[in-house]
């Protein structure tokens, strides 16, 4: 692990990302110390400093520290965190001119073949996102909702959780992007009240006619398929979400290659 | 400071209080290694380790810790927080069976006599706090949204900043809770949707009549007094909001004679 581009164990506790969450993250897959996807999640790391006002890591030392965190493992998952820095206590940012990077490397641990080849089992989740549009598509430090959405299940047969806002809406799994495809079309929902705007659902976007809408829960459940996607599992298309059964596989090996080719 | 009873600088950068915000903490004020107001902060810390399911710290060893973190320091500010502990990748708080707890402390700064005496000038916020029912009333580490709304000015002739809910509902400071008096009546803001309920808060409601309510902003502004709460500062009465004035200073009297006699 690199904090700050040097070796180091642990963190200081007056660090704002541990204070207040006050910070960003990706977690994205690497090969041979090179990040998969990279042009997506960088232009999400940027987008989502500037968000909070936190400044944004030179790109090349950070390429650097994913290449050193991950010597030794060939297939890796990298997280890469960006905090406010140490600060004084209070609320108020002005206190923290600084910023703390943090690179971390470990195995990148695969889902069974049988994720995408056979699909997933889901749920759907009683959790109600809040609605912040202010927060909206930033992977920030504030994941509180989605660790006590996935508190609502520990059968290991289920692999994710669909997540509605406070008003209905379908808007994310609990770790992953929805991409549903009904009569040749691909949709996914519009993120600008609640969840989280992933790396691989940007390059999807900017690759495949992919919409993004308003999706209810009946128009959910209209789909021929539902996938979920994220830089760590790829494409996951569900099987069963509770009454409802995939009637298709084509988005799902469009997808796919779609991810496949871009790297 | 001390993590888990021990001496400790740092903490694991895999602590889900960092990688998730997964905890909660309080901030308090200690005279000679005795915690104020203790409780109602041991009320409100249960309170909120029961609404996320992390393990409660057994009372004693903690009283000890904050004894021997603010040994040397007469007035101290004392930090406690509790956090899901480390865990594996993912949301899953399964995969964390254990807790971390961290009892910091730092000397006490009071603020000048004059916030109390005078009172304070304080803003309307533009930032809107989503709703939650879920996570309203619990003093959690995802703050993104006070540090965000604090960030809204950087004058220090302005000590604190007035929140409002995505419906316009008045709901907190800040850093603080809110009591307003209105014809002789006490009046604090329900907080059964967003904003944090201090320890300060459930001391005055236990022991003054003072009346949990909905409050527009046209309320607040209809006001004899306006008063900020919070373990640290006390009280602070308004002095001006905007184009509103403090029109008597009873109130503020009473709620710091209160919390006098409280401890």
């Amino acid at each position: 692990m690199l904090i700050n581009h040097q070796p180091a164990e642990s963190l200081s506790v007056s660090d704002r990302g541990f204070t207040y969450g006050d910070g960003v993250f990706r977690t994205l897959r690497a090969s041979h110390g090179q990040p998969r996807l990279w042009r997506w999640q960088w232009q999400r790391l940027a987008h989502d400093c500037a968000a909070l006002g936190l400044p944004l890591p030179d790109v090349d030392p950070l390429l650097a520290d994913i290449t050193r965190v991950c010597a030794g493992i060939d297939e890796a998952t990298v997280r890469i965190t960006v905090t406010r820095g140490q600060g004084a206590r209070g609320y108020s940012p002005a206190s923290a001119p600084g910023s703390t990077l943090i690179v971390q490397a470990s195995p990148y641990l695969a889902a069974p073949d049988s994720c995408f080849r056979d699909g997933i089992v889901a749920r759907l989740c009683d959790w109600r996102l809040a609605l912040q549009p202010r927060l909206a598509g930033i992977k920030h430090l504030n994941r509180l909702e989605n660790v006590l959405a996935r508190a609502e299940w520990t059968d290991p047969a289920i692999r994710e959780g669909i997540l509605r806002d406070s008003e209905g809406r379908v808007i994310e799994g609990t770790m992953s992007n929805l991409v549903i495809c009904r009569g040749g079309a691909l949709l996914t929902p519009r993120l600008d009240g609640a969840g989280v705007a992933g790396a691989v659902r940007a390059c999807l976007m900017a690759t495949l006619p992919l919409q993004e809408t308003e999706l209810r829960l009946d128009e959910l459940l209209a789909a021929d398929e539902i996938l979920c996607v994220n830089s760590l599992i790829g494409v996951w298309p569900l099987a069963r979400l509770g009454d409802w059964r995939s009637r298709s596989r084509t988005a799902a090996e469009q997808l796919a290659a779609v991810l496949a080719e871009a790297g």
